[in-house]
């Protein structure tokens, strides 16, 4: 059984904004940072909340992480830009990215932003729904550290690449599709090592590309598949997918891509020959006007949502789910009831409170 | 075994544009017409090809299709518009839309087209493909006829919904991802049903939501399944992508969307209570030098694919595939020997030729 305590979000986001700050991180930038964090957490996606946050701090004693970074864009047009983070936490890269792409669909319909030498962003959810408020579609994309092997190999090449596009609705929640193209995000793998269990086949293979279940499989060379799993399955899409992900965000930006992505764990040395500088994102913004009246739009979208909500089930399923739906129920419960820790972060986040000196209210 | 007859692509084009034009679609776009379905059958997705010609006509003769029809851009912003296609062939349609994109994304970074009122455009590859000549990137999808199930459910709500990326490169070829999101496309359906054999589980289910590895099934009233296959295996995901693209090519562009598509074959008919006009289709044009000079993106393009093409790959296997290259490799061989046809495409095309009494030169 995995032991967790309940805390409020607001105590757990002050509490990452201090440790940032400690970090030398400027205080708008570390309460930006926090809230990226705390988002993942909200929305279900343990693995890229608070999780991390040692990581993050493990980073920046590596000089890995810039506190203070001079993020500039280097290439534009009116449509888009690149952007240089100059090492900055992607937690607050990623967001000053996105907010350039949103000014650029207000003056011309689109905007565009591709993003070198930055490193984790969080979940690329928060990113893309920064679009939202203003009737734009969002968004957003990374690369990651090398631990999925492409379709028909067994070498580890591309990250779990996350791809992310929201769309505004009208009386709807928005649609938030926000998904790593491997077969299994890490954090899957993750929770399945806590909890002692076995993994479905096809999300992993060992290091000689034998079917594993063993969820230590990665840890011992093995690989992530990407998603499809084999062959017959479509493992080719997931693998083109990732590798879609890879060059936008990667050589598009002129970050490093495939193998050469520097890894997250601090433990690991970034490729001694790099090919590109730090890891890269991709975001985008898109004005629904630019298309048709935002209102027609908007009623086309809840008609569509509302549509597939009433698809007919199959057997022993209750009904189909609308991209985004349970994260959206889940930020909604949390909000209000507190967030689980599992033993294992609480006991990370008071190892980094007595380090880093910084007290906790939970 | 599947009888083939060997005939030079050059015939065959000339074959198809004398069609449309009999159809009365003028000479500039029976030509295109034409040059797009043959690219089909020359990069090896038969399925997208001359096979499909004899739709085309039967969608005319119900009217379905508008031989001469009004093209223009509903709604624009300097990097995006939105086209009705008058019901004009997909195929004359989609690359007009996508000269758009190009024209837009010369202008100001990028383009961005959402189609409606339109109908099958070919392969996405065709229109993606437009965008190399001009160092840009290049993004085609579209919606289809409702043959795909989302995770969890058993009614066909959504088509193959392929999606289209294509990146120029320098010494190398492009890299072409053209996919559809459903496990498998119809075209595999269909090979299997001239081979007679069965197909993988997780392709289709059957009505109820059982699987089924019957080729047929599909005309039993069951459905294909997401790429995923499973909820454990990440059917949710290939809902998703499936999701992206309607919500793109449909909801955006006003065209139909989800169980609304009109079907492609011309003995069903369209729902008598549309949501929109037609089917729909999204097109993006990025120009690689509004984010870094093209040719240092060229020159990492080059590295990324020799790199992957130097992966090490799993037993049993020869290498790892880059995207694209089977179908580059199968044009080449094509253009040069000739394109097989199935002898059921074979006298399809002889009956065409009977009815609206166009001589074969094969």
């Amino acid at each position: 059984m995995i032991t967790q305590k309940l805390v409020s979000s607001t105590v757990l986001e002050s509490f990452a904004n201090q440790i940032f700050l400690k970090m030398g991180v400027p205080p708008l930038d570390a309460a930006l940072a926090a809230s990226v964090l705390i988002k993942a957490d909200l929305r279900g996606i343990d693995s890229h909340g608070l999780a991390r946050l040692s990581g993050y701090v493990r980073l920046w004693e590596k000089k890995r992480i810039n506190a203070l970074p001079n993020i500039k864009i280097v290439y534009e047009t009116p449509s888009t830009a690149s952007l240089d983070g100059d090492l900055g936490l992607g937690l607050v890269v990623g967001p000053k990215a996105m907010e350039i792409a949103i000014e650029k669909a207000k003056n011309c319909g689109s905007g565009w932003v591709a993003v070198k030498n930055s490193n984790h962003f969080g979940i690329a959810a928060f990113h893309a729904m920064m679009a939202l408020p203003y009737d734009m579609m969002g968004i957003a994309m990374t690369n990651a550290s090398p631990l999925v092997a492409p379709a028909l190999s067994i070498e580890r090449m591309l990250g779990t690449n996350p791809m992310c596009f929201v769309f505004p609705a009208g009386k709807e929640s928005p649609v938030v599709v926000d998904m790593a193209t491997s077969a299994a995000a890490n954090g899957k793998l993750e929770l399945a090592q806590y909890q002692n269990k076995s993994i479905p086949t096809q999300w992993v293979q060992d290091k000689e590309g034998n079917p594993s279940q063993d969820p230590f499989e990665l840890k011992k060379g093995g690989s992530l598949l990407t998603l499809g799993g084999d062959r017959d399955h479509g493992s080719h899409k997931g693998y083109a997918l990732s590798a879609v992900v890879d060059i936008f965000s990667g050589v598009l930006s002129g970050a490093n891509f495939g193998p050469w992505v520097p890894p997250f764990v601090a433990f690991l040395e970034p490729d001694p020959n790099p090919v590109g500088q730090g890891l890269g994102h991709f975001f985008g913004a898109i004005r629904v006007d630019g298309f048709r009246p935002a209102e027609e739009y908007k009623k086309s979208m809840d008609t569509w949502i509302q549509r597939f909500k009433k698809a007919k089930p199959s057997p022993g399923n209750e009904k189909v789910i609308i991209p985004g739906e349970p994260e959206t129920e889940m930020e909604k419960q949390r909000s209000t009831y507190g967030i689980p820790l599992m033993d294992s972060v609480y006991q990370d986040l008071m190892e980094l409170s007595r380090t880093l000196e910084i007290p906790t209210h939970f």
